[in-house]
């Protein structure tokens, strides 16, 4: 089989979302039945973004479905805390979830490549490795073994580098320095000698106003203006090497899966897809209305990170990746399909993507 | 009303389908009647990429609504000539249509906007201004004069700037220069002294072979690669200025749309939106693919275009869209919303995006 086969299957799988398990379990379409689900999310109630998606997602499967389905959503802590989103899905306690896959690396470290790596794929590449460069294909054989069907639905494209009070000019500034910044970013900082600090969002804004911590990565310009972070800092900086393009999840319950007619499974997957469409161009159109009201209130500065702190902070990353791949084999086989779809993807990114945006410029 | 709540209200609407309209006009959902629609295109027999999508996108259609609406697609030619596919729409002769806005500019200059404009909106902005940035409105409300409702169906990326057998130093270089770009692009070829030449898809590969033209502008390496283009011409030029991110367009016949129950609209609607995900990183993760191909070949040059003459460029392009909005209102009220976007977009891209990008090639 040719590469070119081996895409044009996985293509064909992607928009068909999982049609080839359709047409043995399914029971038949429009047989009638109801489904009353709950979702729960990682996010607070109504969360701008993450959380209004996950809303919006149930309601377009409501609508899409012409009622057949039914969903409750449950924001973090309402029917299970955040952190036990994967698992009550994956035990059944609930049908879906909405969060994202690098929460769950306490279950497999190879669920961060499925949001977010350092240094690593932007939202559109995400796409392109998930959908069509076999990224999906892992991500399904990945969650299997918790009993959970993924889809991705969402993506707050590329995040700020986070809020300081103290600027950072050297890698030495980052030493000492407390840090709420979770997951392999986290990591990287404290190998960089800072000292990551993990906070569920609502604490965030106090911690930093009471200098319990010194900065803070949050999302970006629009996440961030709404928890108020531009009154407690005062340098913005850029950009998010933590998290290029972390794709959110949706994740539902094998059992509720295979339960519902292929229909039903169609629209599920397809209202995942439209959902990751309009999730993603929202959070690119509100950070950009965000970022210039941010200019024109002119209380704080905008920075970009010195060279040499990206290259010493892509070096470690880089290095914990290696480590995190040569522990386990199926983290091992996910980073070589990422590795490989970055190495193609950025060539093309720099002629098309970076080429175009720097002519806009000049 | 504040500018974020008017930011909230286009959101809503770009999830939710036309909802607005539905609750007014629908028959109820799921009332059982079945729907054979006629979907005509401006792709050859699928043709890949766009083509494919158009069949990707009806056989969502048919499978999400369990088969209530079945759709038999055209290839350009097929029932109607590729260029007709808008008119034969807008009368009712086929119920829906797949292609690209810009072909339209014989009804309406305005409809370029919603495709692409030279050194204009990228895809992943694109979405960002038509689904949150007032695009969609406009849209919607331009094609309503021709009983069209429009959707974005999916966007290439950024394209290519061309294939030639001679090397571009200089604006001089594009005189006399005959080349096949069609819109806009060849628009302002002409303007900077050139031929541009409209020739179908078909054509091209002899066109070049037999040096009746002596330049192309088609897609990108991946459709490139498919009508042999690496083989007639000697350096692939880069970026695709005169196509940042064109959006195809799915369009339906106001009569056929109003004839729908309201759970097949959000269906149809939704499709749209997961065709829109999936075909952009459908070119995305293939243009990466074919570019390592070309790479690997060896036969070509790829080359960037001087500044120089991408700065003339832009200069000709927005000289051109400023007299077409001279022209026109409704061009002009387009132009402006269009122009806003772009200028907190390039803003917000800058730092990250761009910056992004530019800390991973470090």
């Amino acid at each position: 089989m040719k590469r070119r086969d081996i895409l044009t299957g996985a293509g064909a799988l992607a928009l068909a979302g999982c049609a080839g398990s359709q047409e043995d379990q399914a029971p038949g379409a429009g047989d009638g039945r109801r489904f009353s689900w709950r979702m729960v999310t990682t996010w607070p109630p109504n969360f701008p973004g993450v959380g209004t998606g996950a809303n919006e997602l149930a309601r377009l499967i409501e609508r899409t479905s012409g009622g057949r389905i039914r969903i409750r959503v449950y924001a973090a802590g309402e029917l299970v805390p955040a952190f036990e989103v994967f698992d009550a899905v994956s035990r059944g306690n609930a049908e879906m979830g909405h969060g994202a896959g690098y929460y769950w690396r306490g279950k497999t470290e190879a669920a961060q490549f499925f949001t977010a790596i350092p240094f690593g794929l932007t939202a559109v590449e995400m796409n392109g490795w998930l959908y069509f460069g076999g990224g999906l294909d892992l991500y399904r054989e990945v969650y299997e073994a918790f009993n959970l069907v993924p889809f991705p639905a969402g993506n707050t494209g590329v995040q700020m580098g986070g809020w300081f009070n103290r600027e950072i000019n050297s890698l030495s500034d980052l030493r000492g320095l407390r840090m709420r910044i979770p997951g392999l970013g986290g990591e990287v900082l404290q190998r960089a000698g800072g000292t990551p600090v993990n906070l569920p969002g609502g604490e965030i804004f106090t911690a930093m106003q009471t200098r319990t911590i010194d900065a803070v990565e949050w999302v970006g310009p629009y996440n961030d203006i709404a928890f108020g972070l531009h009154r407690v800092a005062r340098y913005y900086y850029y950009p998010g090497w933590q998290e290029p393009g972390p794709t959110l999840e949706c994740i539902i319950g094998k059992r509720a899966w295979d339960s519902l007619p292929e229909d039903l499974q169609q629209i599920v997957a397809t209202c995942c897809s439209a959902v990751n469409d309009q999730l993603t161009a929202e959070y690119y159109a509100r950070n950009s209305r965000s970022l210039r009201q941010l200019r024109e209130e002119g209380r704080i500065e905008l920075r970009q990170f010195p060279d040499d702190v990206l290259i010493e902070l892509k070096r470690i990353s880089k290095e914990m990746v290696d480590e995190l791949a040569g522990a386990d084999p199926v983290v091992a086989r996910v980073n070589q399909s990422y590795r490989d779809y970055l190495d193609i993807s950025s060539d093309w990114m720099r002629i098309s993507e970076q080429a175009m945006l720097r002519a806009r410029d000049l």
